[in-house]
């Protein structure tokens, strides 16, 4: 999964059947330290994340599983809203408390 | 998803059952500014998108999942068009109403 | 999808089941211009492409789908042979016939 | 399938169904030399993988799969913790055992 | 399909269930000359491929397909020992005999 933070919305009046009432945000990618990494893509959410929420991203196939009798036509999904992140490198710790 | 601005047609006579009645289209990926990014690819469409829209593009696995019960070999396929967008970076706002 | 022009064959006697009597192609991934992009690749045929031809590859899981209840371990098909393309830029227009 | 070493923990409350009681893990991608390559990611982790841990991460739609009955919207997961690794470039043998 | 070399092996004590009795290669990815590209990865294969085999590697959702009502978690497979490649470019014609 793919830690993103969440900078914006997509609107789609008219879209593929099974996206009715999911929502579409906009996902900037970003490592542990919260650092931009490549480009923006767009995610669908039935968390509730808000615009400056940390969240983790499935891509791929797999997003569909959400709901599991439904397969949607998506290719990312927003899986978790990130509370905290704990990474050791050599001899130093980094720990983030995100969303505080 | 990516989004993506409709550039063009590809027609071909022979090609697998399955893909017989859907349109394919040439996508130019660009980033929620409207920047190109990236290389064109081509993505199947069942709602009616014309050149210069813009558009949400699912890609890999997912995509077959337009018809449910019957799953066709494609990897990307528009599952929306775009009315607009608004992202947030830091202080400033981006919004941006497409295919106006 | 991806743009492609067929550049060769691949002969391999052992393999996984399910593989036996699809033709395995040289693909030379390509813009709607013609020109050569990355780095090429194999695909599995069954419309009878050949060398010089421009094809349409499906990529990913999706591939797998040219037989839906027969599923087999590919992952690129060429899914049509490419007639013609057709794409605005701006105020041109490129048309191109392929193939011919 | 990537080789990757363990490098922290991320931890969300509100997240997906399916997605409780199951460890994430950051994860830094190496090479068989175990030079970092490319950026970090999260993969989920039901083998009990510790920090430094050498671990053999699978990646896409293949992820849901370590519960056949039961897929999850998940795109990496531990599949392996690697004892050794044999390379033979050339000439050159390299051996490695990891996780001693 | 990537054409890749076999360079060596991981061994994996503790692994996902599924996993047990399957054959784990490092892979080189090379082009149609054999020269380098990208870096290496680990596929599973049952073929029986061995150190400097070239051989067709599927990667993705598909890989777990090679047991059909089976699948398990992988995302690269061996699905072909290459025996000869031949591929034509502009004028010129490149043929090779793999594995002699």
């Amino acid at each position: 999964m793919r830690i993103g933070k969440v900078i914006g919305n997509v609107w789609a009046t008219r879209k593929e059947d099974g996206l009715q009432g999911i929502r579409l945000l906009v996902i900037q990618p970003v490592d542990t330290k919260g650092n931009s990494i490549r480009t923006e893509f767009v995610a669908a959410d039935r968390l509730g994340a808000g615009v400056g929420d940390h969240v983790l991203v499935t891509s791929g196939g797999s997003s569909r599983y959400i709901d599991k009798d439904n397969p949607i036509p998506i290719d990312a999904v927003i899986i978790g809203i990130i509370d905290s992140t704990e990474v050791k490198r050599g001899e130093t710790d980094e720990s983030s408390d995100r969303n505080d």
